[in-house]
């Protein structure tokens, strides 16, 4: 077994080909990332994990760009190299400009920091905010 | 040395007051937050904090509910419970509405679980995607 | 099977009574905290635990409370409540002040901030730093 | 001091030769992993670090794979490119198929998306679960 | 807008029900966990999250408890105090004993110490573990 | 927009090159660090995030050497291979020795197991402990 190689659409087999096309074709795109070149090796997950993003990514109460900076502020928080690098891209294709990324950024600085603050101090919830 | 007490404003330095009170102005309310009467044990650390989060929510690029939402995100990310009751507050009192925060949390996580498959499958950054 | 009850002493094994009364000895205590109390459920664990704390924070280039100001801060940075209520006794034990701590405390919440400021701007390491 | 270099077999003292030969012997390996070389700048924390892992690895009322495959889960789920690698690598030797690997990812992917969806949600636990 | 409170079934919309019908179905109960009673509050996510849940856990080339068990692990890891306690429960009831519970623990707790050796060592990866 | 691209000295604005200045007059050194390359894409956040850390790495009643051990602790925690890098030579720097960096790693992996050991025995917080 070996995941180290990527799937390419030529040697997809049509299971994964299917998705491949929904990709390309959502997103206006000649060909999908390497995320789902990788995750093709398992084809039900990939088609879950499409699904899933399709559903979750489709602009509603907030619009695309908003979900896309929301990907990126958790991607960043967690430190996944590819994901940041994706999002990010996906962001700025979606409309965030370099003063909204540079806000953005600032925001989950802050939140890193402040969450460890709140931790550290052992500070109860305020009742305003019981559940 | 203990700061298992919260510093209310009536046995508050001047130095904390001064902080209580901008942060009251800033946000029309009457009383801080459990998180700021705790910060207070180290005065310059409550200023300087203070100082950011009012120079980093301040409305800009990104509105004020767009940023109170980042800062949900990274807190339910990270899971800090008492972040996650205060900015869920404020998200609301931003203008987060019930269905804004449905979609968030399914952004949130979904990237939580992207990031990890991005992980494990050792996915490589694309070209497009390089520094 | 239930982890749901601490291990008391007087309701010890011999092979957990051992560890306890060492924990005791070496710690000047009249009774084990609660982690000990649960960890006992798998004595080879408590055993093997115990013995690695007592090498790890033996006192040596580092001293006993610059170990536990160490433990604290990643406690707080993984928002463990029961390992920051504990270490945070334990440093202030071996000697931390409030002052120290709150020093402590506002490290910890900028490296918080600046790990995911790296991240997000996508820093190279510099020359100077290569491995 | 410098910790840049790996301290290969030839170059160790007697006291890192002795973990080195257990490791290879326990391991049936000619060479012992970069982790070790590096670890081995501090004998005491190699020496312990791998009688902790000889302990916790051997099979018992988990065999050998499942154990290799909830390391991989842990360290997919931090992100530590070493560990995902050299744990992929040891799951794989003791058994891990490439359907098995598909399977943990997908758990490993959901238990990570869950776990903020309830952390959001901020759901109290049943009392069912109760401690 | 409230997530405060938890959608009981004799409260639920049909869309709800309909889900949380599938759950006491395949799970053999007569409610369902607290978690489905907040996530209801999104019909959409909440049977997306249940349909991924199914198709995630059921058994395959791994077994039930081997997946509840990695489950169980990320959640440890990660300190989500709700779906350690869910997931505890469901791991036990699949059929984790009291011994497999201890080995699982000692194995999460490792890896969570050797991810951050091999950070904080700067650990290149093995030319036989490269992508 | 791009921040593809570190900003040099040279090409900096005055904004950004006062803050340049103070770095390397703070420091005593010919150039900054690439961190701040980056982060001066937005010059606002720069300037901020200088002056909170001038004021927090200051020796007070922590040392310099602590407290940049205690930055490399929590960055070795997060795994951010920049500021591990990065800290690790202003630790260093500052006076840290391999021997006193050695048992810095010990307790940051320990700190980091039992945290996880505490989560997954569900240990609450003793009595003498509480708030």
């Amino acid at each position: 077994m070996s995941v180290q190689e990527p799937i390419e659409y030529r040697d997809a087999c049509p299971q994964v080909r299917a998705v491949f096309d929904d990709i390309k074709r959502t997103r206006q795109v000649d060909d999908v990332n390497n995320f789902w070149k990788y995750l093709a090796h398992d084809p039900v997950t990939l088609k879950r994990t499409w699904e899933s993003i399709k559903e979750i990514m489709a602009p509603g109460a907030l619009d695309a760009v908003t979900k896309e900076m929301i990907y990126l502020a958790v991607s960043v928080t967690n430190g996944c190299a590819y994901c940041i690098a994706s999002h990010g891209a996906a962001a700025r294709k979606a409309g965030m400009s370099g003063q909204m990324f540079a806000e953005l950024m600032a925001v989950v600085g802050m939140a890193n920091e402040t969450n460890r603050l709140a931790n550290g101090y052992r500070v109860p919830i305020d009742a305003a905010f019981a559940r």
